[in-house]
């Protein structure tokens, strides 16, 4: 074996099946490696975006370690914005990077760069191999980072000498400990439940908390007491839908976020961190709750909670009560021009059952979380980190994690051209994914931005930066010139019958929605 | 004024006419602050990898600093492989890059990073403004260090709160210093260019040498003593062509570069780094040249050249020396199949009167710049940092540094993939860009490393991470979603007849040449 062998058969030996890979030359021995670790399912990106994005996407989907397989600096640094958001959505993700030779550095060829200092910001564990006698303890310490409290991201650097020279040393199996139980006293969350349960919220946030076990809990707490169920505006998988507890999620926008946590007097965090503004805004809060709200954190994020909210149903005496479920609504088919309310209508009545919905629609994205509560059930993903360009490689991933289900990507113009390579991919592996485009022609949501500065209209200057109708995009072609069948709408009543048609079909679709 | 404005001001004042954006909401006030500032040119980006190559090629083209507007970390991340190739380029980029208010960071709001640490390997010199009273100094130092050393990379970190604030402080206009002059003994190189001329080679690299003044001089030197001339694979901007000194590449392989300088005894450094291996193989020396060959370094990468060329010309006595110059060769229209060789003479034929030439054609380059050494002159841009994904949002900042001039933008269809948004720029600023893609279905560059690690051949699981044909790429569709005119030819003589007609028409055109 050699040291590449070493390192994908001590990943697979460790749980790794997949990995997300836009190789070069520095990578060329882990790529041959492959051929005999079989265990491990090559993914191929045309760009690094693509790869990380996805592998965000396959940990949402799956809890799953995904890896990446990139090539030095630059390759990990165009990957870095999905690395991003997969840190903040608790993904566990080893990002496999090639360096040059061990030697070759010093003498800084030009794709030289100091790739560990590349990766810490964005990274919960950097594990730099240095010698031959550690590649595989290095690769399994990589490996059990990845599945730390929960799930993080963990990049790993291989020196190609280090891949291509006969190994020194056997694979081993990585250690993988189960994140802690949450065990947060639970007395001051019963007594602000027994108190004042409807100024009460209890605040469910990552992997630990977002499973259908934990929102059920949750349901019958709030039947109980009649406290609320909230989620942070941005989450890596929320299970919702028909049959599920409905949980409420913060406004995008800081003020409205304030209004949504005004009469909250008691913040129960179970997973989630205190909720803060996405952005800072001249004189408006950045902290979302009351100055005088009392926050009571009960489970750290990624931190198992089915034993303690457990033991909080049993505190409220809600063993016995059945969670509210949000009641069906049949929209009816929407008709018209597409507007927020037409497209959420439509597409709420044709999520698939056990769909996952990766949502990157932004501006178009309004109405969807409320109109989509009593469709069937489905998993919500959104843009954890805010780094946009995530929704079509994340919609990959989870494709490929959850196998069974349908993916929806919902995305729009502006934000699926971060990542349009990703539409080869889909094709490439055949994917289940419908892929829907908003195509207002612009960057609506930062043509509200200006407006919210205090500038009264948006300057025709201004507009060159956030308009994007001069050429306006075609994503019909696009998605063509990359082997995925599209089609455009431009009605509310088309969408419906594309959505339909594209429910019941199997592989890649673009759905272009012109507004 | 309030910050934003005195920032673009002071960078105004200061040289800068053209700022490549892809903005989002903490650089609102940095995008209105342009209403004002109307000597900076704004040129929107779908993705920040285009701005950031678009910074390099513009500095490229024309030697003056260019900006870019980036939205936090994420976006600098996106950005960052293309500003790795300018920094080892050594172009004039200040990317600005804005960051959450001051107070808002320490809550650590989903788009929060460290923007600095992100920003620190791939640059000279980082500039976080902290407080309203050094905002127009820091814009202006981060100005001089774009300048400084004959072109460098800075960043520009902009919290939200110093640019919407009211300025405290008046705009400033920075103080650019000139690169010191080369300042070498030139004793040693007169010795060795006397004593044993066909031994030496003068290696030219680097803004202070690759000149067409430079050039000129390295040219009669040769002429008088029989010298080779030589340039590093990859460069900023190398002046060639009809009626100057032709100057030879160094050859990617490592081989074959050992070979390139296997005669030489004295390697005479103007503004080039010691040649070595691109990467290092098993077995294969990572320095290039032999290990008694004599380094003299006369120049400094990015010092000015000129008075120290001319003493060398006087020390030889070549002052009344004529530079060989290129014999113009007619190829005569190709035909048959498009191969590397007959690409590079369609190419050699067809390049426009001072053209600027993008390549990263990378296996398809092979015979490219022997056979355009007698084209009609032109500069010749390639990936100096081996960062793919350049190629076309160099071209951009090009054909807006150097109006006047065609740019040809030379493309694998892997290469062109990774940064595919920047056709969509070309055809809203109008850009004089021909995009020829060869379309060859692979990572041909790829396929030919796995087979130098000693594999006998491609497995089939190898192909899947280094071929592209299934789906294969339709790029007059993908151009056609952008907003680019496009053609396909399948044939040496439609591929010459495309360049033909593209070469006398404006505006964005592409080719897809099939191979």
């Amino acid at each position: 074996m050699n040291g590449a062998e070493v390192i994908f058969e001590t990943l697979a030996r460790s749980g790794l099946e997949v990995v997300f890979t836009n190789p070069g030359t520095s990578e060329m021995q882990l790529v041959a490696a492959l051929d005999t670790v079989t265990a491990v399912r090559p993914v191929l990106g045309l760009f690094e975006g693509v790869c990380t994005g996805a592998a965000d996407g396959y940990s949402r989907a799956c809890g799953k370690t995904a890896a990446t397989l990139l090539h030095l600096g630059p390759g990990l640094a165009n990957g870095l914005a999905n690395v991003h958001n997969a840190k903040k959505a608790g993904s566990a993700v080893v990002n496999i990077i090639g360096d040059h030779a061990t030697y070759h550095l010093e003498l800084d060829a030009p794709l030289t760069s100091d790739i560990a200092a590349v990766a810490r910001p964005m990274s919960h564990h950097v594990e730099s191999l240095v010698g031959p006698e550690d590649i595989a303890t290095g690769s399994a310490a990589a490996m059990a980072a990845s599945q730390a409290n929960g799930g993080q991201v963990s990049t790993l650097i291989v020196p190609a000498d280090l891949a291509w020279s006969t190994a020194q040393v056997d694979p081993v199996t990585a250690t993988l400990t189960a994140p802690s139980q949450a065990d947060g006293d639970i007395g001051p969350a019963v007594e602000a439940l027994r108190d004042h349960p409807e100024r009460t919220m209890l605040f469910l946030g990552g992997r630990g908390a977002l499973r259908d076990d934990v929102i059920a809990l949750a349901g019958k707490i709030q039947a109980q007491t009649g406290c609320r169920l909230g989620v942070p505006t941005f989450n890596g998988n929320v299970p919702r839908g028909q049959g599920r507890a409905a949980l409420e999620g913060t406004p995008y926008f800081a003020e409205l976020a304030v209004n949504f946590f005004d009469s909250i007097d008691t913040l129960v965090l179970i997973g989630a961190k205190p909720p803060v503004a996405f952005f800072a805004y001249p004189d408006k809060p950045s902290i979302l709750t009351r100055p005088d709200c009392h926050l009571v954190t009960l489970a750290a994020p990624g931190a198992p909670c089915v034993d303690m909210m457990t033991a909080l149903v049993d505190g409220v005496g809600a063993d016995q009560a059945a969670p509210r479920t949000p009641v069906p609504h049949d929209f009816g088919k929407p008709s018209g021009p597409i507007t927020t309310e037409t497209f959420a209508a439509a597409i709420a009545r044709h999520i698939p059952e056990n769909a996952l919905i990766s949502d990157e629609a932004i501006s178009f994205s309004m109405n969807l979380p409320q109109m989509t509560l009593a469709s069937a059930p489905h998993g919500w993903m959104s843009c954890t980190g805010g780094a946009i360009g995530q929704g079509l490689p994340v919609a990959i991933g989870a494709a490929i994690g959850a196998p069974g289900s349908k993916v929806m990507a919902i995305t729009g113009d502006g934000s699926a051209m971060y990542t349009i390579q990703s539409l080869w991919t889909m094709a490439r592996e055949n994917l289940d994914v419908i892929v829907v485009v908003v195509n207002n022609a612009a960057y609506n949501i930062l043509q509200f931005e200006m407006l919210r500065t205090g500038a009264n209209s948006i300057s025709e200057r201004a507009q060159t930066m956030l308009g994007l109708g001069d050429p306006r995009l075609d994503f019909c072609a696009m998605a063509t010139g990359m082997g995925v069948p599209a089609v455009r709408v431009d009605t509310a009543e088309a969408l419906d019958d594309a959505l339909a048609r594209a429910a019941k079909e199997p592989g890649p679709q673009l759905i272009e929605a012109m507004v």
